[in-house]
């Protein structure tokens, strides 16, 4: 039997009405403000037709309109699909039309996408929010209880197989990864989490959710930026924030001599491991880094590193939420302390799978256990060292490139017959992607004329930065490509760089 | 399909091992110190044949080993029935026999007692923790899971019907509990909490979860003394003490014109309605007390006042807990604010229900909403207050009395025709029993006769602290005893006393 909860604004807004839930640059809700919107425009969605049980494609900017209509649809009990406001047209139209979304939902800037990848997607509705927003009422919407085991929202990743897949995320992984981070970090009446990380992304819906559960105040940012950041940090009392690498790093650039005041006591750091000088820094400065580990299919973090670990365990992501486990595996056996392997966990915060894709589900999650891809290791205290992301994977800037996605659209231009890509490191991003690319006999391409040809098919962070061209891929006996040798051949300037 | 959970010491252990987990005045022990001992003595109790599933009756004081046998017991998978130490053996039998307990296990200050009662008990075995810990080990007997909807441990609440029931909670019903507590009065890395409370009731015990969940410091003590208590807040940085009204005047009257340091951030009051002056002083004071409302059916607090209203709603309980719900009911109706009603609550830490007792758990329970019998009204913000507990029920310093109970043990007397027992006010306990009683014909019996007869047969706080004698007790139309009546005749001095 599945729990069942209260309906979650409603609860917060019954039990601490008048607290702060949300402060942009140009205002304050309280959860009782927050509320009365929410309840309006699940009133007007339902209007226009929406109800329990649809998906709904959000394409949003970080704004006090996006978290409302993420609410509303929760009160309603549609199911939101997030998408990446950086992917093309093509990209968003096919993750719409894989996800079966009735509705499509924008904020104003980005109507021309919406409006151009809707055309792809048979009988879909689309409005901006203003729109919605303008109609007159009729009737009351808003459901008095969520089931746990109710599918909350679809959100896409990609993987080894080329095309990204539907993560589904119920009620029960949304409350579960709140709550196991909260056994970990603690949470005070005061805490403040700054969002300046995309709310489509988990890292950013997962905030809102703990803005709900614990009753605290989120301080909301459009976007990021460095000394916009610093400046909240040190002016409106924040106590946490989510960040990646490459963002911190500019924030302690921005920062300068200074350093943040006591009233910071979380910096939730993700997105792939940090390199160790940054973590150096933040020692240095004081700065209270937690670094963590997690993804979609966890609903944000799963291992993160206590506070009293912080500075004897840099480096280490640290140990898993409290509801949740971890291991490490090589060919179906756990391995040992201080031995590499596949990184596997285990809990109620983790996806029961991808949307229509019971093959890529079995593979992926075996008895509970979901096998990350992942490599790692746990030293003799139990803690978790990241050694890489699947091997495949390049996170640039916090966003999660697949390698595969971009070979099979590059597969597709006429003079290409083969392709490798693969990160190099970048100081600014982490990582960027980079092609290493067999041409056609008597073919050829310039960089540019590949760039040209990707703009329009895929979003510009998977656009490689530099291509390569080589006679012949590295390969094993099953013919299976060696992104790591095709690595070091790029570190070692082994290709022929392409302009 | 039921949440399972890693095993809660275990993972508490691998997460934190060296966290303070337990300190008393002769020692502290940290998690796995902690996990250390529970896993040997699972083994020692394996070894005596205790296996996963057993009713094991523990009859235990505050101390270390008593809560490594609570923790041991868990970790086998049998299921804790939590006697209370201030019972009659024949009391503790009953019980005994109604939870078909194969095992009774004791601290030594009470062999005496467990051995008399279980005399009464068939094919029962006892031993006091003493004897089990000086037995060799043999096997492993420690789980790695726990499934969230396993029982966990029976309490013994009274009731109208006079016997008392075996409240069935799960490890879902504690966690639940401990989790919406957290969400109320949060977390802190640095929080220790004080128990004073028995361990055998819902208030000592749930704080034995909270400091497992939270990864917090239980400061340990054997009995409520004011002045240790006193000095153990102010030095060892307690944060958060569980009390009852009656204990909270000792500790103040005691604390004479001092205050409590700030790091005391939470005295959570329970065990019912608290008088008003000592809420008032409290206020004066700065002692940050919560007032809150629960009982063993909702394994420990439902509703409890937010920090925010600590000051602003003196005298309410406050609101539920995030994941519980509350209503007040009247003839079957929803009553509108300010009207006084039932108290009817429902949430996950609600019990299932009564050990074999399915007829009073239906009527207790109905459609997962429990019909606590107390009386109050919400506010027009929709704050609880408690305006009564169920009518015939006394609260005497933080135990619950049960007039049916003493009431049955009186019609037992051959003198004693009618009876009805009801709670008088008393400075030091809130209330106190007193007797009325209606004689047979040309019978009589003096106080002092009565309670003798009484002292064998029931705890002595539930002995009544006066007896009157009237020649017919207040009855409505359909003959139910009118126990206000009751209540008010005594304070008119309406009735005869007797010596």
């Amino acid at each position: 039997m599945s729990e069942k909860m209260p309906n979650w604004l409603k609860q917060r807004a019954y039990l601490t009405p008048e607290r702060p839930a949300i402060i942009t640059k140009h205002e304050t809700l309280s959860f009782q403000e927050l509320l009365i919107r929410v309840e309006q425009l699940a009133d007007q969605l339902t209007t226009v037709g929406v109800r329990q049980g649809m998906h709904c494609a959000l394409l949003i900017q970080n704004n006090i309109d996006s978290i409302v209509l993420i609410r509303a649809l929760e009160t309603i009990g549609a199911i939101s699909v997030m998408l990446n406001i950086r992917l093309t047209e093509k990209e968003l139209a096919w993750q719409m039309n894989d996800a079966d979304v009735s509705y499509c939902f924008y904020t104003s800037d980005f109507q021309d996408k919406a409006l151009t990848a809707g055309k792809e997607v048979q009988s879909i509705k689309l409005y901006s929010i203003t729109q919605v927003k303008s109609l007159k009422t009729s009737s009351s919407s808003s459901r008095s209880m969520f089931k746990l085991d109710e599918l909350h929202t679809i959100m896409y990743t990609s993987g080894t197989t080329g095309k990204p897949k539907g993560v589904m995320m119920t009620y029960g992984n949304h409350w579960w990864s709140a709550i196991g981070s909260s056994l970990n970090l603690g949470i005070a009446e005061k805490d403040r989490w700054l969002i300046c990380v995309p709310l489509f992304h988990v890292s950013g819906l997962s905030i809102l959710m703990r803005s709900l559960f614990y009753g605290i105040t989120i301080v909301l940012h459009e976007r990021f930026e460095a000394d916009a950041v610093n400046t909240s940090i040190i002016n409106e009392q924040v106590t946490m924030i989510s960040v990646v690498s490459a963002m911190l790093t500019t924030m302690l650039k921005q920062l300068g001599e200074e350093t943040y005041p006591e009233n910071l006591r979380c910096v939730l750091l993700g997105g792939g491991p940090a390199p160790m000088p940054l973590l150096e820094l933040c020692k240095h400065k004081r700065v209270p880094v937690f670094q963590t580990y997690g993804m979609t299919e966890t609903a944000s973090q799963i291992v993160t590193l206590s506070p009293e670990y912080m500075l004897s365990k840099l480096g280490s992501a640290g140990k898993p939420l409290f509801p949740a486990q971890l291991r490490i595996v090589q060919d179906g056996q756990d391995m040992e302390r201080n031995n590499e392997g596949e990184i596997v966990v285990c809990g109620p915060n983790v996806t029961k799978g991808y949307y229509k894709r019971p093959d890529a589900t079995e593979i992926t999650i075996q008895q509970g256990w979901l096998h990350t891809g992942d490599m790692g290791y746990l030293d003799k205290d139990g803690f978790l060292y990241v050694l890489d992301r699947r091997s495949d994977l390049i996170i640039s800037g916090g966003e999660n490139i697949y390698p595969a996605e971009i070979e099979s659209v590059l597969l597709e231009h006429p003079s290409v017959l083969e392709v490798g890509v693969c990160g190099v490191e970048s100081e600014r991003w982490g990582e960027v992607p980079a092609a290493v690319l067999v041409f056609e006999k008597n073919s050829f391409c310039s960089g540019i004329e590949l760039k040209q040809f990707l703009e329009e098919r895929l979003a510009k962070y998977k656009i490689p930065k530099v291509f390569y061209s080589v006679e012949k891929l590295p390969r094993n006996a099953s013919m299976k490509l060696l992104r790591r040798t095709l690595k070091s051949w790029i570190k070692h300037e082994k290709l022929t760089l392409l302009h």
